[in-house]
């Protein structure tokens, strides 16, 4: 496109004017009767009905989202009633024989509930060791009593769940109730004053620039993009916000100063299944050039800065969700030790009760007797393979659905439950984490010069004028690093792979926070907080998603490390390499043969085919993990679902409340 | 959608009068004009200008396609003289030192096309002792002197490209001037005069049925999705072809007989231009909603059947050209000894000019001297790591881009280069193959009664009573199975995910072709040939694409044999067990460090916004392999792009011919 081409709505969203221009029709009889693509000259075929669904289904998906039962009031209230209250209400049946297949947070938490209602209850788990899924924590010791993963063995970093938003009443309720120390995860990198500083780097096309200064002025990175005229200056964020605004309109309303406050109900619930009748089965690629009207190259700059890019083919709603349920002002927290700590104390309730190492190979449901047979095998890693079954009068199944794909089903199953285990899409995430003798990202140049110097006289200069030798001998070289970790092949690896150029960025001087780049590492965060006794600590030098991550799963877990230090080489200098230890860790959520992929990101349509499908029980056969919530790869999503499968199983109702 | 509620489309695919009714807007003006979307009620957003990619573009996208030159006439015919004739045309320029990155078959075919020319050609791969890339046959010996893969040493089979279509002229040139034996791959099971039987299995929703019955009587298959009325006695592929019909109808015209005759030029390319500007944007989802207005169940049926599911969010055009440019009537050959055979043949041409084991880390450009510099890294298994440093005049790069993207490239790169680089999709396939030491799917019950009869009189009929243990006992226990190639470890594992189930489906009795399941497996496909000496046979058990692919990447190698061995007994009944001889072999392409991923399968949008990038010489570099062509996966793209790149770099101008 031309960039004096200008479109009304590139100049609108350019002067910020679009939010009016844009809205969605006003009411669901109007957007029903919009069909979505109707090419004016071509006739039938265009013309015909699309498959998307009805009202009545995206009212469920509606509620599924908010959280609400068929009457449309908020369930929350009462799960946190239960999960950090008075357990579960009293049931009118007798004690069940439950079990509940995986170990992650929906099984242990379900199980803990269901326990403690005097249910007898066995959870089944295929690891070996190690409870929690995708809350998982490198680090020493803990119940899975792990062999220590840093060449510090203070040093600890997540392999998984690493941010706990403020705005998950159940998670944080639950992490406040066990006693387990929170503190803020700095998303953005953060003064002293635990402020937000914006200091962390964006390095895209060549050119580098720090967060804020890109805010004040996002020129020369736009252009770099080659954005039509009418965006060059306005940051990335604010573009993605203005083509979603229409849309938050729907349920929600802007305030004066930007923020927006919902919508009372029963507007708010009708104005998301508008939105997810709209919008259903569009894929963000799709709403960003059909609806939001945006160029190639704007999309290639919202998509890289914004970490949108990967999942364009992906459903607009799994984005516009992720974006819009948790505004920009939400905390994080972070818990102290790891989050395996909250894993450790959900197991504490009910370690009796799993039985790790049991792989579950086949799930019968029967008219009588044992209503859930399950059968298992172990790994029998070093040692006999072992097969053993299991029954009960019911069975709790979070076991994700691209796992459970290779568990033969010998039950009735309805066709939505089955098309759902074969088709839901499972996203790929993978993380490369390198650790550091110190936190050199904290430095300014003075402390740059003090370390390098004191490593050999002349060194900082060295570094500046690209006068080090490039055969890998000062990997590691700084006196703070452990011997021992570091062999010649990886030295002569990471010296091959190492980031050629003679720039060298200025420090980089931030606590906490991330960086994006787009070279293949997309996005790296620092350690929010240092580890106590530990003047180092590890780096998420690359955290990545969809096809991005693919790029990586393609190496072998030590084949990652050296390419990972190359890419914060590019966006940090070279001269970080002195600090490394030798010793990475990493993590594919695609190749995890007990998480099968990150999460059940889903395909456009899937909401309103497949999604609500995912969590209807089968007889005596109950579903929860995160992918049966609205809330994919979220502990909040995970422990709605345990509460709402405890109480299915449990045979109780749940009294909601009007109002939130 | 009810049953009954029938729209006129729907109505017009049952009775097959579709093609008129959907005819596409007639003139590319007429196309230009159609904004895709224009929700009736809704304003300004939705009617506003799509990024659709201009006229020129689609035009250039449609000339790639057909692989005609700027001036609309064919290449082919060029290459195919440069190729399998007198080589390169004499060059203006003096000899050249060329490095060809990758020794697939396009940098192999370059490789040799130069060399012949008077050029000094040094092949770059990463690979330590194999060449052919996605050409990759489990065999015994060969260039690679690989170790014996199966249990019988005469065993081979298809890691990767398994069948070369009979419409592929440079590919099916090149292996006969080779001298290399071509025998007829048997995409569909045949008889014993080679003719189509069509007896392989559909197993979904519970239910078996020969694919001659289905075609017949589709109705108890299509009653199983919840097809509405009209389409239940309309089999699976007749409704995609009604889908496409009006596509097709752009570039070809349809014969009274069924059969397509494609338009004359120009008017084949001002077609194919059109489909390109009218759904270059859109996902094959997409178009089976909006444009076919098929409702979720019959794609759910089409999905499954003609395995159009796990690419549905991916490029409407990639499945689109895959089916129209290969007719069902295409022939399709297997080289005997293995696809490998061909790898064999065009590395004797300049054996001596690659250097296995190098593993490229960076690519720079400079101004004078050698123009390119490459820098490699070896693997080091076993020995020491070596850095070696490659310099030419000019280089060919043939690694697939989602391996370039961790390549530190040097040089001035343009911006639709680096973005198809960072951006370009690459899809996942997982094939899992199972050896056997009898054909058993080409046995009648006579000959099934005959061998199980044979390890334990009664055996026949006590698999037919579902009598017998299922603690692994069976597992290769007829006497033609050698031992050693089952320890107790696997037989547990194998009995505890054998396929429980008290059906036997009746012998298959099939001699090639595949079969089409709803279970993990997805499609199967039995050997064309007997391997000469060998009464036993290695079957592909599974072979899935993007999401089917990787709901095994999960999974470890050994982990895989199992679940595919219960997948192929869901099918073919519990009995074929005895015959399987303990070893497989499995290969992820998306987890192959050589080749990081199956394909460069786009995304919507990406034939127009990225594909012509991909070609484009950047000064010294030129770059080739299947994902520069627009037959991504095929040989034969690879080899339209090595004549392509070998002349670029010859610097000699091809003389197309007039007409085709």
């Amino acid at each position: 496109m031309d960039s004096t081409d200008l479109t009304r709505r590139q100049l609108a969203v350019a002067t910020g004017s679009m939010a009016a221009a844009a809205a969605l029709p006003a009411t669901p009889a109007a957007a029903a009767s919009a069909p979505a693509a109707a090419p004016a000259p071509a006739p039938a075929p265009a013309a015909a009905p699309r498959s998307t669904a009805d009202r009545q289904t995206c009212l469920a998906v509606a509620r599924a989202l908010l959280v609400l039962d068929e009457n449309d009031r908020p369930l929350v209230p009462a799960y946190e009633k239960i999960l950090l209250g008075g357990g579960l209400p009293k049931a009118p049946s007798a004690p069940k024989k439950v079990l509940v297949l995986g170990a992650g947070p929906a099984g242990l938490a379900a199980a803990a509930l269901l326990k403690r209602a005097g249910h007898r209850v066995t959870v089944v788990e295929a690891n070996g060791n190690r409870a929690g899924g995708r809350i998982k924590t490198f680090r020493t010791g803990g119940h899975e009593n792990a062999a220590q993963p840093f060449a510090d063995p203070k040093q600890y970093a997540e392999a998984g769940a690493m941010r706990i938003p403020g705005s998950h009443p159940l998670v944080i309720g639950l992490i406040d109730k066990l006693g387990i120390e929170r503190r803020p995860f700095h998303y953005i990198d953060s003064g002293p004053d635990g402020k937000p500083r914006y200091r962390t780097w964006i390095r895209v096309n060549g050119i580098s620039t720090r967060r804020a200064d890109y805010a004040r002025n996002p020129r020369a990175i736009n252009r770099s993009f080659g954005v039509p005229k009418a965006y060059e200056n306005v940051p990335a964020a604010d573009i993605v916000r203005a083509a979603l605004d229409p849309v938050r309109d729907e349920y929600s309303t802007r305030r004066p100063d930007g923020t927006r406050v919902d919508k009372p109900m029963p507007e708010r619930l009708e104005g998301w299944a508008r939105v997810v009748r709209r919008f259903g089965d569009w894929s963000m690629y799709r709403f960003l050039t059909e609806y939001a009207g945006l160029d190639e190259r704007t999309i290639d700059l919202v998509g890289t800065l914004e970490n949108m890019t990967s999942r364009l083919p992906l459903s607009f709603l799994h984005t516009f969700i992720s974006q819009s349920l948790i505004s920009p002002g939400t905390a994080f927290y972070e818990l102290t030790g790891g989050t395996a700590v909250l894993v450790d104390a959900l197991l504490d309730q009910v370690r009796d009760e799993v039985r790790f190492d049991r792989r579950v190979t086949r799930i019968e449901t029967r008219d009588e007797g044992d209503r859930v047979v399950v059968e298992t095998v172990s790994e029998g890693r070093g040692g006999k393979v072992v097969r053993e079954r299991f029954t009960g009068d019911a069975a709790i199944v979070t076991i994700p659905f691209s796992g459970l794909r290779h568990v033969q089903i010998s039950a009735r199953v309805s066709y939505g439950k089955r098309r759902a285990i074969q088709e839901v899409h499972y996203d790929s995430a993978t993380k490369v984490l390198l650790e550091f003798s110190r936190r050199w990202w904290e430095f300014d140049e003075d402390d740059w010069r003090r370390e390098l110097d004191a490593i050999e006289p002349g060194l900082y200069d060295a570094y500046r004028k690209d006068q080090v030798e490039r055969d890998g001998r000062m990997l590691g070289r700084h006196p703070s690093v452990p011997a021992g970790h570091l062999s010649e092949a990886q030295r002569t690896h990471y010296a091959a792979n190492a980031w050629v150029s003679r720039d060298q960025p200025e420090a980089a001087g931030v606590i906490g926070g991330g960086s994006v780049t787009d070279n293949p590492n997309r996005f790296m965060f620092n350690p929010s907080h240092p580890v106590p006794g530990s003047a180092g600590g590890v780096v998420l030098a690359s955290y990545s998603w969809a096809d991005d991550a693919r790029r990586w799963d393609a190496y072998d877990d030590e084949a990652r490390y050296a390419l990972a230090l190359r890419g914060m080489q590019e966006v940090y200098g070279r001269r970080l390499e002195v600090f490394f230890t030798g010793v990475g860790r990493t993590q594919s959520w695609q190749r995890d043969p007990y998480a099968y992929g990150e999460a059940s990101v889903l395909l456009p349509g899937q909401h309103t085919e497949i999604l609500l499908d995912m969590r209807t029980p089968e007889g005596p056969l109950h579903f929860a993990g995160c992918h049966t919530s609205v809330k994919p790869a979220w502990i909040e999503g995970a422990l709605e679902s345990a509460v709402r499968a405890a109480l299915e199983v449990h045979g109780a109702e749940v009294r909601s409340e009007r109002g939130v």
